[in-house]
């Protein structure tokens, strides 16, 4: 499937419902976080959690990211890639391999 | 660009560090919030932003959340427009449309 | 201790540094998020985290907490208790007792 | 009101339904960020919102700062005066006042 379809099919959606006029920077970082905490509540209680839930909550966490990044006019593969490369030589393989260490305080 | 690439990339990167060890579901959903947060940390005090900052902080975001359907073993084009139909039933265009009102909240 | 001492550390650390300008309830409220979310980082990879850095960050959670009750005029204390009456109707201990099921899950 | 009174409300609410054993710290931050990105969501599409709505989220987040601190045994007032010593420290009043600029980027 290619993503050109997903973020036309989004568009779609909301001009139909006109509310490009509520989705902001700002609002959109907002949603983003609101619908990674109901994310997150699947695993409140328990590190299991029933696996539809947790796609449907991550659909919508993926739904508002893909708003953010068409506002931005952005593709969000390519972000991604970029943050990959900058990610990768602060994590280099030789001194972050098997920890979860932060960067900031791995060996040199 | 293919998400196919982008997966494949956030793959090899994720084994290279024998990081795999880290990355369960519960883990995931929270990274994604912790990552969501700093995106909106972005706009904490103003809704305007740098773009450039915004765009990193949402890659951040985004590589969680396409490693958190790796996973699940689902494709994040399929989630988000399988979420996208019921979102549509739950927000009919004629009640819903240019309101911000909860779905819960909208006149029949 | 009494609440009333730190509310009042709290005001005057802002008015000497004329902060009252950026607390908007709005971003008194995306404050909160962002430090739950650097609360929830100790946590990020492992259930365990040095009970330092949890406190730190916990303080941030309760001193932005403070400051919106402040803005919205409530005090603290009363609000938890009002809301403490609501949530013992929503679980009564017959049905909720030893469980971890929400509310609108449980048995009547 | 005292503070103590609210937290032997608390613990006995939790007492009585045997929950403590779902209250792990992680469990507990894991909390704190879904009940902040609740009252985020007062805020998801307007900087107004209902203040009543307002407070019971507030309250919420506030619940479960005080059940962690508990579990913490630390005072909640102690901490957020500690911590209140070190912003005062990152942020002097001097290259502080009335900038929303972060610490880190304060000029000297």
């Amino acid at each position: 499937m290619s993503s050109d379809l997903v973020m036309a099919a989004l568009r779609a959606f909301v001009e139909e419902r006109d509310w490009a006029q509520f989705h902001s920077l700002s609002n959109l970082a907002r949603s983003i976080s609101i619908e990674a905490a109901e994310l997150l509540e699947c695993f409140q209680w328990s590190d299991d959690a029933e696996q539809e839930r947790v796609e449907a909550e991550l659909a919508d966490v993926l739904t508002y990211c893909l708003l953010l990044a068409d506002r931005l006019h952005v593709d969000p593969d390519a972000i991604v890639l970029a943050k990959l490369e900058q990610t990768k030589r602060k994590y280099p393989v030789k001194s972050a391999r098997g920890k979860s260490t932060k960067y900031d305080q791995l060996p040199d």
